[in-house]
């Protein structure tokens, strides 16, 4: 690709070890290839860095920004890298800034339920600290084990608890960020309203990188319902199922989340498990609703009502699952993966009304793209995750073709539901064309002059979200 | 003032009568001072706009903003003006566009909870055309049968339900707006999460006009729970009342609201409506907790946890309350005006932990610039309204100096304890200067360079949250 970023010279390199010291500055083989890809299988998107430098505080990120602005050389900030987006993956070369060094949960504070975290803490770490002291850490992708918050902001990562707290988006009070231009400012606030100013951390978060590394969170902390039952509703009709969710969150149940899985999704990933479920060699599929509530009477209530409701909606059986149920939900990618690991996640969503009117088109698409396909979804936020999995060995540019036709033909249908092509991934790279592709003029302009304006030269993770111009 | 603008010239006045019709296009003096000021009754900040246009659809509002660009005109959007930071007062003259005749709400779907709005939607109208259908649109500013939807978003208006709610910024699924140059877009979505793309809608709520009009809102309604009750819990200590909203959250009762009145505002407020309320004579204060249930055991429940928690927490009695106890809240800013109508609705925002922090310097204030004040709060948002009130009759500038001085030294202690100058009335004309102060050079930065990208000649609401540069 031709472009205006300069290489990564020794001068840069003798800059950078200045800044961060010479063992946080890696430019050997091994790393290089480690980091040519996040989540990504197909190598058709892998590209090597030429540097991933590690630093240990807010000050080194500013120093490794500011010298890469002037020398005009891209930065491709990274946390775990378990996005699927291609959203780390440093397709300009350059300079990897990976964060995990910065892995410190610096303040949490149970009193007033708040917590201060570095973007190298994992999701899990967090949520784990948090329920010893009788409190939540709302943002739950499925990835939790392995993802981290600075890339779950970034992403604004979805996930398992957002039909009752919404996504990552929604956990923020405060970012510490580093701009384009390697500026420090903290924006937003411990606060639970606001009216000062732009609201930039819901701006930034979301952003995928283009907009500044961020260096700290400050997450809001909930207290944790004691009281908590997952109901599997079965069925064989998945217009019924698709209807559930909008009679469940019409009816006050408030459920922490509810997730669909397909025939396809159980039996794969049953098998990957070795394990056993109810319905699942019928060919069924399953609805699974989790409830949390602080007392048991309410738990109760909600249970009995959550059954009548899906009773009266073509649901042919119910049972009260154990925690395994999750193990089975969050495994799914790792069963795909384990046939496939260039597998394609998709995550589009679309308003709940229109769950049908999208996935009443994809036995089509699936045949007229020869694509085998498994779906699981949270269905109670409207966002499907349909893979294709390439199980009949297509090289990887073969696959990375057919896949973009999949796209070119999915995607203006999502839209003209009212849908978008990313719930919780993200555009990254992977759908960038795309995604230029569905969005209006308009909007592409707004979001192009906030690039242009915040980051001149176009430095911070490029060719993301949007093209280089 | 010296600008760049031009004045609206009769070439000018010939191009919007083109584009609106003549009968809504006004220059008549009555016209021109009604649309001096908005809820601001100090005539120090009145300015008369050259020309008021009331146009009847997005098209002609995108014309009339490309006229401005085209002349270098300023505009000052305006809904209902019931503003009280002189948002909605054309400072730099020119065009007001007021959107009242787009007042329809558009669509109402009862089976997706959602509504559509012009910005010209009375907010009561919609919360209570919601009721009807068993929905609550949770927005609820205490000018809810004054005040309209556009100017709600465009302030991130909050109120009486954001504890349990959020605030306006918290409804919205979508917005059409019309960009500072003249373009219609739509940003955002009937989504429960999106990944796709920039967060627009969150940076344009809460923009204060600036980055452009809003003309179309897609806001999410939710269900009405049918069983409530509001608590008053009395205290003599402010420092107690101060404490007990923490508990009454992290106990998992999740009110609706929880507001606070201190004994001056309570004594105001019963002799403006002459009603008599218990233990105001006794010089007590009230937290009023609302909570709202699809349960009534539940709400049985609640109501005993509640007054436990607050009799251990120094509430010296409790007693249920019909929905007068709402008339008093929300008509203490009538009282307040009865006395003074250039009363100033201070609205300043700290985290819950500090609200006692920064009343506690109060009396000091008060004392130093010699005023009298009356305190009600959003306690469970930390969403403090203290209003200085006029009553020793200084003249419009005298009383414009006080209140400077009074910010410089406020704001500043407020800033230190985390919070923000305002939570729910923005920051507008009035507060600009003290905003630059209290906000960092970066995040100025920031914000200025979305303004100049998105609004080259500077045309939108000029003069609002930021100066002209």
């Amino acid at each position: 690709m031709q472009t205006h970023f300069n290489p990564v010279t020794p001068e840069v390199l003798a800059a950078l070890r200045q800044a961060v010291g010479d063992k946080y500055v890696k430019t050997d083989e091994d790393c290089l290839t480690a980091y040519q890809t996040d989540e990504e299988g197909n190598s058709h998107f892998f590209q090597k860095p030429e540097v991933v430098v590690f630093p240990g505080t807010t000050e080194e990120v500013a120093q490794i920004v500011k010298l890469a602005n002037t020398y005009v050389v891209p930065i491709t900030p990274r946390a775990a890298g378990t996005g699927v987006a291609c959203g780390a993956i440093p397709i300009y070369k350059g300079i990897v800034v990976e964060l995990e060094r910065m892995n410190k949960i610096l303040t949490l504070d149970a009193e007033n339920m708040y917590a201060v975290c570095q973007p190298g803490v994992l999701t899990g770490d967090l949520q784990r600290e948090a329920k010893k002291y009788g409190l939540l850490y709302a943002g739950d992708p499925s990835s939790s084990d392995s993802c981290q918050i600075g890339g779950n902001v970034a992403n604004n990562a979805g996930g398992n608890k957002a039909v009752r707290y919404g996504t990552t988006r929604h956990q923020i009070y405060s970012l510490q960020v580093v701009t384009p231009t390697g500026e420090i400012v903290t924006v937003g606030g411990r606060l639970q309203k606001c009216s000062s100013g732009l609201c930039l951390e819901q701006l930034i978060a979301g952003s995928e990188g283009i907009l500044g590394i961020i260096t700290e969170i400050t997450l809001r902390l909930r207290p944790l319902p004691p009281y908590a039952f997952n109901m599997v509703c079965v069925f064989t009709d998945d217009t019924a199922a698709f209807a559930l969710p909008n009679k469940i969150l019409k009816a006050g149940i408030n459920p922490t989340s509810i997730e669909y899985m397909d025939r396809e999704a159980l039996q794969m990933t049953c098998k990957f498990l070795d394990m056993s479920m109810p319905h699942v060699q019928e060919g069924c599929s399953y609805v699974i609703v989790t409830v949390e509530t602080f007392d048991e009477a309410e738990l109760d209530r909600k249970m009995e009502q959550l059954c009548d409701l899906a009773e009266q909606n073509g649901s042919i059986d119910e049972f009260e699952a154990d925690k395994r149920i999750w193990t089975l939900r969050k495994q799914f990618a790792e069963a795909a993966r384990n046939i496939d690991k260039m597998y394609q996640a998709e995550d589009f969503v679309v308003p709940l009304d229109k769950i049908s009117a999208i996935t009443a088109q994809l036995p089509e698409l699936r045949e007229k793209y020869d694509l085998y396909c498994v779906t699981v979804a949270h269905i109670g936020d409207g966002n499907i995750h349909v893979l294709p999995l390439n199980n009949k060995g297509l090289s990887p540019e073969a696959w990375f073709e057919k896949i973009k036709e999949f796209h070119r033909d999915l995607f203006p249908r999502v839209y003209a539901l009212g849908g978008k092509m990313s719930g919780e991934h993200g555009i990254g790279y992977k759908k960038r064309d795309e995604f230029a592709r569905c969005t209006s003029a308009e909007e592409l302009q707004l979001i192009r002059s906030i690039k242009r304006a915040w980051d001149p030269k176009q430095i911070m993770n490029p060719g993301k979200l949007i093209a280089v111009e």
